[in-house]
């Protein structure tokens, strides 16, 4: 009755323990969310300026590829970092999604592959998969810190059907900044293999402990090989308002993804004009917004690399991070932990990894934790994830011991 | 270098003289744009109210269905016209495109079918590509008023390969009204050959002289192939709001397009909200603006209906008709009217018709003529036709004389 591509989706882990979460909420449980990239941090006052003054009359179509004054200050934007994207290299997009959604269409066609580093941001299976796309993974492990692996395993996972390299860098959900020899891997792989590279950037801007972050964009010899996928949601707290943007050099892929744009006539009127303003407005704003993450971050990282049993390293950038269970199995913790756990009537939804994966099994002990809510509230979830995983596994163990073939199922 | 999907569209014909228009602009012309569907009619001004009002904290992810005040307003909509959609039944998106793109890919796999009534909207076309779908054409004529064929003729087109029937009723670009009659025999033909009916009904509103319309939704029988798109676009003069809707009684439909909607998050935050405020609105707007469109379809049938050489009968619904003209090619009366002709330096932007025809080598002579914008600027606009025809087809004439083989390419 459906397609095969959309049976062939699973549900979004992120989302998936809703109901689970309601039912504990209404048993009088608070459950503090380390699932989802929502931050809470205030999008700046500029963008409720800017919607509450648009002249009422008519709400039009705007151009398909956007406002031109969204395009400048996108433009002005990535000239400010020493990276010369004009008005005539970007397109306006409904969130970093789209913008990827539409590059996976303009590269590739039904069968095609894209490489993509793994675990990686869950909803890339869902966009491949709609467009017919495959995600070849190129593995890289939790006891290496999620560290890139050589060159030669990135050449080696290139076949006849590629046709991209995605990164996204920083990384969701490893937390990894690349370092500049990764990068040149990276780079030296899609030359060698004629491959282009799609550069999911939107972290940009949220890097730690004097990182150094390394933009493809520095390479003016990959300049015809590179789209670079971006979005004001993280940077300006502002997911919400959906809006991202697609930037190249290559002015014939500029050229093919327009057309696209225009299938969606355009991108929202209003958000542009609200989006224009955030990046128009003040910056210290993102500055901020990375220092209170860093701050968030080391409140996570101080529990949890005290934690028994816990091989976890300090993620550089983004604002999230992969943790390696010592369990069998993270869709049951995540569930057991809303269904069967509070600490002093608090609990906690974590989002499993292993739709993180491409390679099959991997990631089932694993978790992505997003610590961009408050640092209070992070504090007590990480207390609650000590006390809940002690009490998991106690109660595994039991149950070992009672059936253990049942518990080894 | 890019995929076989993209290369295969063309350029929107609804934009693609943008470069011309812009020309006669810089010569000082008036360009009077007969191309786009985009009203002058005032948004409302509950939607300006609404998103001025909302209350600056952090603008998050909504809920990937949509925000329930949305989603309600949406059901009392459809339940105030007798359709029982409950909130369950809908999916919020970023504007009728979204929607048809998502219930393409629940539907089809790479070369599968959709039935479709040519003439039909140009941006099937690059929807149905970027999915791999194959849009099979069900032939209606400019000399039969676009009237739908029979039964058996739409039967005959169906392959093992289809999967849906999309209408577009009222229709963009013929202004045709399906009748009961029309409407059952796509039912039959549904049904007999177990396909599903994505019914585009964003123009329910816009219907003339006592006309009756036919929603799908009134036949129970079909509640479970049924999909609705739907769009507050044209209904409030919002085109740049982006927000439609996937309405349908198939729950396992819904559940599987939800899983799309998770993938690209959500529909933008402040245009729900706005959305749903011209949905709680007075809706007599909608009304005012159906008398103010009829009045504008009376200034150019007047004017057309006596036209010398030109067969055209009078639209019942939605804001645009297809005009046969005397000529062989469009494009080039459409290129010509922007560079070479004004009528006291007023000219006109028509859009091609080619591009809404699956079949080969239909429709060259034929523009889409949208009658959105106000009733003098078309009267005005329907004599620089008039007098543009008639300069075209002397110059046409004259070139015929002088070059016989050259005019005849």
């Amino acid at each position: 009755m459906f397609s095969e591509r959309v049976l062939s989706i699973n549900e979004s882990p992120i989302r998936k323990f809703a109901t689970h979460s309601l039912k504990a909420k209404e048993q009088g449980k608070r459950v503090i969310p380390l699932n989802i990239g929502q931050p809470d941090i205030q999008t700046p006052q500029a963008y409720f300026d800017a919607i509450a003054s648009v002249s009422p009359t008519v709400i039009p179509y705007t151009p398909s590829n956007g406002i031109d004054e969204l395009l400048e200050a996108f433009s002005d934007y990535y000239k400010a970092k020493g990276i010369p994207f004009e008005k005539s290299d970007l397109l306006i997009t409904n969130g970093g999604s789209e913008a990827l959604s539409f590059t996976f269409a303009c590269l590739c066609d039904d069968g095609d592959e894209v490489l993509v580093f793994e675990p990686y941001y869950t909803n890339y299976n869902t966009i491949a998969k709609v467009m017919g796309v495959k995600l070849r993974a190129i593995v890289t492990k939790p006891e290496e810190n999620f560290r890139l692996p050589s060159q030669k395993e990135m050449h080696s996972r290139v076949t006849e059907k590629s046709r991209a390299i995605l990164v996204t860098n920083p990384n969701n959900p490893t937390g990894l900044v690349c370092t500049r020899k990764e990068i040149e891997d990276i780079i030296k792989t899609a030359v060698d293999n004629d491959l282009f590279i799609i550069a999911d950037e939107v972290y940009r801007e949220f890097i730690y402990d004097g990182t150094e972050f390394i933009s493809f964009t520095e390479y003016p010899e990959i300049r015809d090989r590179l789209v670079v996928i971006d979005s004001v949601s993280k940077r300006f707290s502002a997911c919400g308002v959906r809006i991202g943007c697609i930037a190249s050099k290559n002015k014939d892929f500029i050229k093919q993804a327009l057309k696209l744009c225009q299938s969606r006539l355009c991108a929202p009127y209003i958000e542009q004009v609200g989006a224009a303003a955030l990046m128009r407005a003040d910056q210290s704003c993102i500055a901020e917004a990375a220092a209170e993450y860093k701050l968030r971050r080391d409140v996570c990282m101080n529990h949890i690399l005290n934690m028994k049993d816990i091989d976890c390293k300090c993620p550089q950038g983004a604002f999230y991070f992969i943790l390696k269970l010592p369990i069998e199995d993270a869709d049951d913790f995540t569930g057991w932990l809303l269904s069967d756990f509070d600490l002093d009537g608090d609990t906690i939804m974590l989002c499993p990894s292993a739709e993180s994966y491409a390679s099959e099994g991997v990631g089932k002990n694993e978790v992505r934790i997003s610590y961009c809510i408050h640092a209070d509230l992070l504090e007590r979830a990480m207390l609650v994830l000590e006390k809940g995983l002690e009490e998991y596994r106690k109660v595994k163990a039991a149950q070992t011991e009672k059936e253990p073939a049942a518990a080894l199922k």
